[in-house]
């Protein structure tokens, strides 16, 4: 059976559809054209909804209006595959290692929203009717921020996306045995700030002691942006939170974080960056967070450049929890920022992504059946986890359709989503095809 | 007579001699081989120097061992031509626009030791032996921090270098009417500084809040090299600095610097980056600076990558003040950033440069004869600056052979060196030449 299930998995992951930049609008198109065609032949109507930057990819299968409604989002784009030196593969030529299959997107999210499209496979060749009502909603965005999700959602929530049940399959397990549900989700604002002090580099001879450093400024901004204790010291930055229940507190212990892992999953030197009087589940799954993605200035080749540079520039990133605005948090970014630069200096900011954050209603007894079925497949109960991450889509049409998101993610913590050499356990795409198959299988037999 | 002397100038600029790159190593030997054959027509004896990294070429014509003996140092290497989108013409090839000559080391060194070359062709035609004998030094490493000059000078100070007056045109005129002599020197220590904390990238939301964050770290440290009012933090930074005395203040303070001269030359926004409590004067020439070259780190593409840089690295670079020791202040460097980082934080080092502060004897009495043969050319009486940069040559050999150093810098501070758009005033090379030849002239008439 292996085969027919994982085909369609490699021939995706062959396309180069990395949203970030504007040279791979063709891949991306190619990977639109691609799940129509996988998706009609499967009995499904497609249609493209407009992006701003690139369209998403909807598709609905509705059998039978008396059976529960499956809305099934997942993205078709994916990370540059920079530092391509890096890889001990292309990126674009899916290779098999061991039980690992190594592709740019393997596990995001390309490995795990065909999860959910085989499992409707191998469901379609028991019975040529589906259990439930199907509709998938793949987009191209979201690896920049999901930028025309919410006026999608807004648009079709009450029609193309109207659902009982929405399910993302974009996250991670807790472990290689251990399956997992991810209980929330974090926010998120995507700022840049340029700071430009000249109109070109001076030389540091001549202009050291008289000519502002915009490295040196931009270096004492980020320093204030988190205290010693790494407290966000943006004004109103920790206002309106909700921290967890003590039984989602209880549910998150069950997954027995710990350090070690935490540094194995990231290749990770060492643990910082958070607040210490939190414990480790709840700084990386219900914390808010504060990181630098990125600074450039002045020379950055190899040996020796003279200059005081004329500009400098940052990419900060904030993960919110419930409820914080990333609306008011940009803002008050902005604020922040500009009031830490001495005047003269040139001051300019982009917001590059948005997200709100999501909590799920665990208690709803859907999650008993989801939890069924991974144990089945898997053969281990699944934990609730959190997501540190970001799904723009999740929060916007849970909350205005009132119904669950049931995140169960199949990625794995070292599997290297966003860099080199990113890969995805084959054994765990085929145990989450059953479970979701069998998932599906259920949800028909309860109540709408 | 303009052609004859502009020709050799134009054919050397169009040399791509860029010491800091192994690209350019085949235009490197061109430069060279260029100066051998240009001296050679004027009767110079020439010898090729081995250097670390790239040869110097030296030459001398001794025609009267009764005559006093000149050495003038130059450089034929330049900064490398980045970012070329900003040039309005190519950097190599050497144009005229206006009275300027634009190309990459038009000022910045080639046009200025140019200047002597020509002056001794202008002198030859007059008569065929010169009125003192002269030496040329002409290093191709000066903008990789003269990293073999010490062990040459070491090596000939008192052989192939011994002279009575060292000549260096390597800064600038005050400005556009006025000519100056440089009447100090800063000595340079150039560090860069590579923390690492993780093995690989990380994703900001898996990681956020658990992971160390390099750039954080960084912009930290640099947050500390320098407090509120830029004084150095690094300590034992300013032992032993010997400041100017009242004389020296004196002349400094005759060449009028203004605030706005500085933003002009620079093109900056705002002045900066210095101690607020010393004057602009001081600032620029007499007191030691500390400055971001360049920092690196993370995504620094288009748009939003959603990273924990696993990496981050700055350039630091520190300017010098008599008695300054680069040596115990790269070292210094070295351990107040290393007690700044947390415990598990890679850290590397590499120190890319230094070079001694210089103090010039300007109550020497040949100062009055420099300063006679510039007022005659340029019509104005010159005034003594200070070189806020750095020449790793002169120190050495001034202190060795103890001779003064004449430092006359033909260059103006609006003249882009190191940056796009490097040009020359060709009033000030053809002036420079006239100065230059009667300097000459007058100096066999005083007692050697």
């Amino acid at each position: 059976m292996d085969k027919e299930y994982l085909k369609p998995l490699i021939e995706i992951l062959k396309i180069r559809s990395v949203s970030m930049e504007d040279k791979y609008e063709a891949p991306m198109a190619e990977a639109r054209s691609f799940l129509q065609k996988l998706l009609s032949s499967l009995g499904f109507e497609t249609k493209i909804l407009k992006g701003k930057k690139h369209d998403a990819v909807f598709a609905q299968k509705l059998d039978d209006s008396t059976l529960p409604t499956v809305l099934i989002y997942g993205h078709y784009d994916i990370q540059p595959p920079e530092p391509l030196g890096e890889w001990l593969s292309n990126p674009f030529s899916p290779t098999i290692r061991g039980k690992q299959l190594y592709a740019r997107g393997a596990t995001d999210n390309k490995g795990q929203f065909m999860i959910h499209v085989m499992a409707i496979k191998k469901l379609l060749k028991k019975n040529r009717h589906l259990p439930i009502n199907v509709k998938f909603l793949i987009e191209g965005e979201e690896e920049i921020g999901s930028i025309s999700i919410e006026s999608l959602a807004q648009k079709y929530a009450r029609s193309l996306f109207s659902c009982d049940y929405i399910l993302v399959s974009d996250s991670g397990m807790f472990n290689k045995t251990t399956p997992s549900i991810d209980a929330s989700l974090r926010g998120l604002v995507y700022e840049e700030v340029f700071f430009s002090t000249a109109k070109q580099d001076g030389h540091s001879g001549e202009f050291g002691g008289v000519a502002e450093n915009p490295a040196i400024i931009l270096s004492r901004v980020i320093s204030k942006l988190k205290n010693g204790s790494n407290k966000v010291l943006i004004p109103g930055f920790y206002k309106n939170i909700v921290p967890p229940t003590t039984k989602e507190l209880a549910d998150f212990k069950k997954a027995k974080l710990t350090k070690q892992k935490i540094m194995d999953d990231g290749k990770l030197f060492l643990i910082g960056g958070g607040e210490s009087e939190y414990s480790l589940n709840e700084r990386a799954w219900a914390r808010p967070t504060l990181d630098v993605n990125g600074i450039t200035s002045g020379y950055q080749g190899e040996g020796s450049k003279t200059i005081i540079p004329a500009a400098a520039s940052a990419k900060v990133s904030m993960r919110l929890v419930p409820n914080q605005d990333p609306v008011k948090i940009s803002k008050a970014f902005k604020n922040y920022v500009s009031k830490l630069v001495p005047a003269g200096v040139k001051v300019r900011f982009v917001t590059h992504a948005m997200a709100l954050p999501y909590k799920v209603p665990t208690d709803h007894p859907i999650f008993s059946l989801v939890k069924k079925s991974l144990e089945t497949s898997f053969g281990r109960e699944p934990v609730f986890t959190g997501v540190g991450g970001s799904i723009g889509f999740v929060p916007i049409v849970a909350n205005t359709l009132k119904v669950p998101c049931i995140m169960v993610g199949f990625g794995l913590p070292d599997e290297n989503f966003h860099a080199p050499n990113e890969h995805f356990s084959l054994d765990n795409y085929f145990r989450g095809i059953e479970a979701m198959a069998d998932f599906y299988t259920n949800l028909a037999k309860i109540d709408k």
